[in-house]
């Protein structure tokens, strides 16, 4: 397939492909936790192994020790702190993330008004990425579209507008060098344009009007939120707006790692666990 | 009338208010330009004075000068770069902004997702307020919002957390005392909270879940956001997925300024100038 229009097809997909991760699950003391695990389990694509215990640290660094030893193939956040399990993925026995990588916020988007899966980084993690970090957001976001089954995702580079004004948004600059990496092949099979705002890198409609050409053609698999502001406010929006559907996972370490809150539905943890499967390990992943 | 759901209430309220403003219109050589103002005339809200000619900067310069003498309430652009129309704004003749006030983009959307009017600030002009920008900001988003029929709007101070994160975010330490400046009434009758991210501001379920008390208590009338980028992206979602109408003008001159853009639709031109009609002169609206 070229693109991917919902998550039901990437659960067919999984299915279709025979994948099954193993998934270390750290304290599913919530139903939704549960439900969410119980299901994908039904659907074979996860095998879950269940950490509990009342000391939250150890729980959680039992989970990245699995990771460590090859025993498991994601991590999944049930009801302990995110700051607990955070801070023994990036640091116990060296943590999961090797060095250059950088942990990130990743999410998954299956708005009804609009025809395919949007993909976007970073609403949760990254406050202000520096040109580093937005060049590994691309790079993690061109793989998991890729896993997801979008064969040549087409990523924009949100800004408010389409010019690069060095003076105010000096990371505007740096828009284009990381469109000519993707041009040089660095990420992978992937089409790379900015800045481009949030209708013109959605609408081909928007981009005509505005007399503006991009390879992007209005018709976005991916957007790279220029900081976190912009990204929280596009989650929310079209969580609250447009009933859509959710996938969230964190990028980066060497396994996705499925950190949806405590608010979050069944059916987004579901979601998450499909994404978070699709893409895999890193290393796995690359080979 | 404590809140107002929809663009046609401003519109009644204007009329029964009989209120009529001189609009110098610049440049109406485009259609959407010139079929927002025969509709408004139409309506009774406004009177147009259409300027044109050869020479763009003059012209500009024409409206600034009836706003100076007083012959003007309100200025719209039409067919002329934004660029040429701000400077004349700014500059001519010691320019329509007195000290200590900021242009600054104010817009207000119909959501058919949202139960009434929702005003915003600032999609398109200030790129990263300083706190005392912001200050302006909730100062012009009180007074449109109250001018506009809502007795005591609700503003919340967006933030992608409900944490005040002084070492990520300097900004969201200032959001309490811009809190505290409304409580003293410094904007008038209002209610301010922040930091609130966008649903637990437009949710009472979210912030239910979350488990947080906001005197805003998920019923917000107005957004400050953070910076440029995340009210752009707000902006061109709503219009993207949601099919918002639209108001936006500019705030912060002695008179609203009407500056959509080309690729606006006669729709939103025309809520635009009941928008601005609604909000007057700064001195008459203060008087």
């Amino acid at each position: 397939m070229e693109t991917t229009q919902d998550f039901d097809q990437v659960v067919m997909h999984l299915k279709s492909k025979c994948i099954k991760r193993r998934v270390a699950v750290v304290c599913p003391r919530d139903k939704s936790t549960q439900e969410a695990v119980e299901r994908a389990t039904r659907d074979g694509f996860i095998e879950a192994v269940m950490l509990d215990g009342d000391d939250l640290t150890s729980v959680a660094e039992q989970a990245v020790a699995m990771v460590q030893q090859g025993e498991a193939d994601m991590i999944m956040k049930g009801l302990i702190p995110s700051e607990i399990l955070l801070k023994a993925i990036l640091r116990y026995n060296g943590g999961l993330l090797s060095e250059g990588h950088l942990l990130t916020h990743t999410a998954c988007a299956n708005i009804p008004q609009y025809p395919k899966l949007l993909f976007y980084s970073d609403a949760a993690v990254i406050p202000f990425p520096t040109h580093e970090q937005r060049i590994q957001q691309v790079s993690y976001v061109a793989d998991l579209c890729r896993a997801m089954g979008v064969e040549e995702p087409k990523i924009a580079l949100i800004h408010c507008s389409e010019e690069v004004d060095e003076r105010h948004f000096p990371y505007t600059a740096g828009y284009a060098e990381i469109a000519e990496r993707a041009k040089r092949g660095e990420f992978g099979r992937c089409v790379v344009d900015g800045p481009l705002d949030l209708k013109t890198s959605c609408s081909a409609e928007s981009l005509k009007v505005k007399g503006i050409a991009s390879p992007i053609a209005g018709d976005a698999d991916a957007l790279i939120f220029p900081n976190i502001e912009a990204g929280n406010v596009f989650h929310k929006s079209i969580t609250l707006f447009n009933n859509a559907k959710l996938a969230s996972i964190l990028l980066g370490a060497s396994v996705p790692v499925v950190l949806t809150s405590r608010a979050d539905t069944a059916d987004t943890k579901y979601y998450s666990l499909a994404a978070a499967a699709a893409r895999g390990r890193r290393e796995s992943q690359r080979a």
